[in-house]
């Protein structure tokens, strides 16, 4: 039974990489139209393939640091894992950004071919779904790949737990199956923070630089072609947009999923329970829900690629797809949770897992971890939306200029925080007490479950994106830019509900890792897992722990800004000294600004993310264990709320000035005095949705994923330990 | 000598007091100068007394409102110490405000007769020497007065924890000497919270108002006559910076003596030591050390007002004031803490308080906390001042326009947050490691010892301001507010250290108030006090209190905002309806402005005061006291963060537009887009450092001390605990 299990999900797992490269060629195979539009979309791709290639190569080296350290301190098997992760993530992540990079020229070329939305969009979901498929494709096939060679049976984990296999040769530490699922779940960790993070940089630097001088000062539309830093904003589309978020999405996938399996790991492991059949019951679900999930997706998304004739309602098409997806994963898991877990006594369940309600205790976890992300994407949306009162209060606040624009924009973010984190709350009790810890564990691979749709779905936006800009500078008929930006309006609400699942996934994948974390250096006698926040050691922890999020934030931030202004002299500087530039007779150099966002993003990127890897590490291997048990939850409260904060905040700017450019607020327009000041709030707010917001999500799990990897060996070796401080 | 302890305290109590009633006269009977500037000063004055009577009578309608519950749920001596710790608040708010009004014109004139900056300097300072002894005086008559009134003999207080006396006759809950001294506390925590906020909405809307229109619109100079939001400006400097700064503080001061003291009681009953002679010790040293550091402040006040000639250094003269407070209080806590804890035996010490270097060990808890409120106001200095690199960062961005001003400022904000926060952690741990818990509250009173000085010079601050004011708007001599600018450039400089001892001493107050809330439920039989951050109950505690400096932030920028809404609209009316007005031949409409200012600051107030009182009264009521741990601690920390964030970003935000008038940046100055574009951001950080910042130091002590006041009920009566959840 186990076995066949496991079969669907390989077959799952082949028939979506399949149907990934059945769509990826289907989209390669369509005309790419005028020569002027084949130029523009080559541009664009060279310049996200140079990108990527400098970052692979940047990566490369530090993963490569890592994957040694590993080896030497961890063990073999942990390192071939985290290499096996770290190549999952930056291959879903690369082949994405390719097929957006191809698929968006397309999607103009059919717009101004047919005139037709349905078929437009088909090309524009066709080329999203690549990436989703192959998010959740990649991501499964790793975890399997992991399974299966580093021993899925329960015997076996039984044995190192007993310390008969598995010691590493240099340091004696005992390794674990764990460690190497954590390797795994590090590799990709790794990947998706360097590209998020590199591609966030990029993006914003260029769409800053572009619209900071462009629009505000030459007052040139956005992805006019006269402006130097449009082509470098386009990349900026498909190496954050596209490629950071694929690699982001995988690495909660694949973290949510884990954590569950190390978790049933580490409680079979100290004793919770003895049932070997319930332990690999519960190290399986998880694997097969997320296979079972891939499934639906597949028919959630081939309802769109098939269906004849779509609506002209684009919103509902995509609507539907996701639910199908998800409706079929929610259909799938009830019946995987019965039958999976009914032979399970009741009680040992109870005891060992703390499932409350018997065989339906994991599902109900996860449909409790579903509703969360989807009442937090509606929350985000009504912060957000220009549909309800705190966005139209920011563009009522433009009248009044920049400056009252931002701060009701920041106080609309600040107070945005509450509600969601309420939820949050609500989801942690509700799970935790159908199922444990696991349960928590459950909810956040529950809310990833139908990844593959949302991915396709959020991938599809930009694709839009970037064919509206590519109509514009190839000077296409305007009803041609009409269809993309119908396509591209209905990527940015549908974004917004993403943003829920991301930041409420890796909450929950942050506790179930720091619960894992608290039991790999506890004892197996310990009755009860402990983080003391009234000990001081631990205090201090959380303490620096909670600041880490806003260091973060506050280098990413000055990162985009100092990118941004070097772009805003470079487009300065080609304004004035190419003669004929701004009369449209000369084109300007593109290539100059797409080199000054590359270089500033590989620069910039750098410290951010060696700091958050580096800092669990250092100071466990001072303060050790409990220190870095409170930097894990210090980091994760303030990274959730700052994450909320800008996410919150940046879209509601966003989405003001498009208020005001649609009309809402009387007397104004675009070019009013009052737009110009919701140009402001939305410039100021681009990095904080984009750059930041995102890579919050990711730093919590990275540190918890790094701690988990070390701490085998910093909570037997550390200063203070040493010198009898804590 | 326990008696003539507390004489030495009573003495330095009333000499304080003496001396700031002879000061309060002589400031009073000096000259007012011409009629304009009589009339422009009584029109300030008229302004704060009456936005202060109105918000007096609010505050008194809440205050009897608690004073009821605490009698009637708690006991009847608390609710007396309640109305106690109410109207010290109020008193040295209120008598402050008054002085302030007073002085302000009276500066002005001297500068304007003499044109000495040294006579000036001695009528300003004198004029917060009243505060600051006012501040200190009233805190320790009420300590004093609770003491004595309602127990000060260890006996007394072993018989209440046998539960012999003070049973109330209601609820028949066990009442003790601890809820009687929190009692107090919360008194003075109400008034502070209702201030601060109220008087922080009411000055920054003025100021917003003022600067949008008559700077950024009108082009006209601050403080100009034919502004209509002038006064209500000055109005605001008195009611924010002088009324709110003292009840503040008061607050933090007692706050964090008392802390210690009913630390000391909670150890005693729960049994960590037997002695009663060393309770006694425990109990009288935080207040001895307050009336030491009384006495040093009025040595170091009357340097300043007694040295025959001042030097023209007023930063200086100001800086040996404060030294020589600090300095003697160092000194003379030395010898008390030497001679109170010598007859003790060190076993008993580290075993019953932790002490680890026997009789010194409170006093070196106390020059930690001295040293971090130092350290900590060197790092606000260096992150916005803009002699530095980040402030400088911040005035460059500005040729790039607000946007980048904007988002460099909230990047140099976020990044200023960990240096703090590490400075805090060493601290704490260290003076844990020194004095255990009990040396985390001496930090906190350590830091605070000196306040009577430190108010002073924050006092003289906002009178110099407004002294400049009234020279502006009376049309005097440009070398009379030469005098005054310089005053107050002083002024601004010393503020930034002040809040790093505000903050710091918050933090250091609440996490000792948190100790005494785990203490008051939990049994005598427990080890160890506990804050699971991994138990599910108390980590949603900890979210939902993350995320309430959020949402308590962002209700008071955008009650900020809403105000100076409505004030711009007033004065671009008045500009557009009074004929002459701009041209200099009509005065304007005062009164409006002032109305406006305080009706907004009166209706604003109330939603976030009220909220984070009952948010962990309700919420205990409901999930039981270990949710509302969780409260306090997220509260706590997400607190530190934003108030660090907001005070810092705010300050620089306000030096780089200075930086820019004082032709720090190539090539730009007043009028410039650039210097406009630091105005915007300069706006945008109103709010953040003048309302939000200090605001937040008040909220973690209100919810802790609320919290402390009424857990003895709720840990016995909550819902969760009836249905068994927690």
């Amino acid at each position: 039974m186990d076995n066949l299990l496991l079969i669907i999900v390989g077959a799952a797992v082949i028939l979506a990489v399949a149907y990934a490269i059945f769509n990826y060629f289907c989209v390669k195979k369509m005309e790419e139209g005028t020569d002027r539009m084949g130029e523009i979309a080559g541009a664009v791709r060279i310049g996200a393939n140079a990108f990527i290639r400098y970052e692979y190569k940047l990566v490369a080296i530090i993963g490569s640091v890592i994957a040694v350290v590993v080896f030497l301190v961890i063990s073999w098997q942990a390192a071939i894992a985290f290499v096996i992760g770290a190549v999952m993530s930056a291959t879903a992540g690369w082949v994405g950004m390719k097929i957006a990079t191809y698929a968006n020229v397309r999607v103009t070329n059919k717009a101004r071919e047919t005139g037709d939305l349905g078929k437009t969009l088909k090309v524009a979901f066709k080329g999203g779904s690549v990436m989703g498929l192959c998010v959740a494709g990649f991501a499964l096939l790793g975890v399997i790949v992991v399974f299966c060679v580093f021993g899925l049976a329960a015997h076996q984990i039984k044995d190192i737990a007993d310390g008969t296999v598995g010691k590493n040769f240099i340091t004696k530490l005992p390794s674990s199956f764990t460690m190497t699922l954590s390797g795994y779940a590090l590799g990709c960790s790794i990947i998706a923070m360097f590209n998020r993070v590199g591609g966030g940089i990029y993006t914003k630097a260029a769409d800053m630089g572009a619209d900071l001088v462009g629009k505000t000062e030459a007052h040139i539309p956005e992805d006019d072609p006269r402006n130097p830093a449009t082509i470098a904003d386009n990349v900026g589309d498909n190496v954050g947009d596209v490629a950071g978020l694929g690699s982001d999405l995988l690495e909660s996938y694949v973290g949510a999923v884990l954590s569950a399996v190390m978790l049933a790991c580490e409680l079979f492991m100290h004793g919770k329970f003895a049932d070997t059949q319930f332990l690999n019951k519960l190290l399986l679900f998880p694997v097969v829900f997320a296979g079972c999930g891939l499934l639906s997706c597949i028919i959630g998304i081939s309802y769109v690629l098939i269906k004849p004739r779509l609506s002209k309602n684009v919103h509902m098409e995509l609507n539907i797809a996701t639910w199908i997806s998800a409706g079929a994963t929610v259909a799938a898991g009830v019946l995987l949770s019965y039958f999976m877990f009914r032979d399970i006594d009741a009680a040992v369940m109870k005891a060992g897992a703390g499932f409350k309600v018997g065989a339906f205790s994991p599902w109900l976890a996860a449909v409790c971890g579903i509703i969360a992300g989807i009442v937090i994407g509606i929350i985000s949306e009504y912060y957000t939306s220009y549909d309800y009162k705190p966005t139209k209060k920011i563009a009522q606040s433009s009248k009044e200029g920049p400056a009252l624009t931002v701060t009701q924009g920041l106080a609309n973010g600040m107070i945005s925080c509450m509600l969601p984190v309420v939820v949050l709350a609500v989801a942690i009790f509700g799970s935790y007490q159908l199922a444990g810890m696991y349960g928590i564990a459950c909810a956040a691979f529950g809310m990833l479950s139908f990844v593959a749709a949302t991915v396709s779905v959020d991938t599809y936006g930009p694709i839009s994106d970037n064919a509206g800009g590519i109509a514009e500078m190839s000077g296409l008929d305007p009803s041609v830019r009409e269809i993309t930006d119908k396509l591209d309006s209905v990527g940015n609400t549908t974004a917004a509900i993403g943003k829920g699942f991301a930041i409420g996934s890796a909450a929950f994948a942050a506790l179930s890792l720091m619960t894992s974390y608290l039991y790999a250096f506890t004892g197996v006698e310990a009755k009860e897992l402990i983080i003391n926040l009234i000990d001081p050691l631990t205090l201090c922890g959380a303490l620096c722990g909670a600041a880490l999020p806003f260091l973060f934030s506050g280098m990413l931030i000055e990162a985009v800004a100092k990118a941004a202004r070097k772009m805003v002299d470079e487009v300065r500087r080609q304004f004035k000294e190419i003669p004929g530039l701004l009369e449209g007779e000369t084109l300007p150099d593109y290539k100059t600004c797409i080199e000054i966002s590359s270089q500033g993003a590989l620069k910039e990127m750098r410290v951010p993310c060696i700091m958050c890897i580096l800092f669990p590490l250092v100071t466990g291997f001072v303060f050790g264990p409990m220190f870095v048990a409170g930097i894990l939850i210090g980091a994760t409260i303030a990274a959730i709320m700052l994450a909320v904060f800008c996410g919150n905040a940046g879209g509601a700017w966003d989405n003001a000035k498009k208020y005001i450019e649609a009309g809402g607020v009387e007397g104004e327009g675009k070019g009013t005095p009052a737009h110009d000041a919701s140009v402001v709030g939305d410039t100021v707010g681009d990095p904080l949705k984009d750059t930041v917001g995102p890579s919050l999500d990711i730093l919590i799990k990275i540190m918890s994923t790094v701690s988990l990897v070390a701490v085998v060996v910093f909570s037997k070796y550390n200063l203070f330990g040493v010198l009898g401080w804590n």
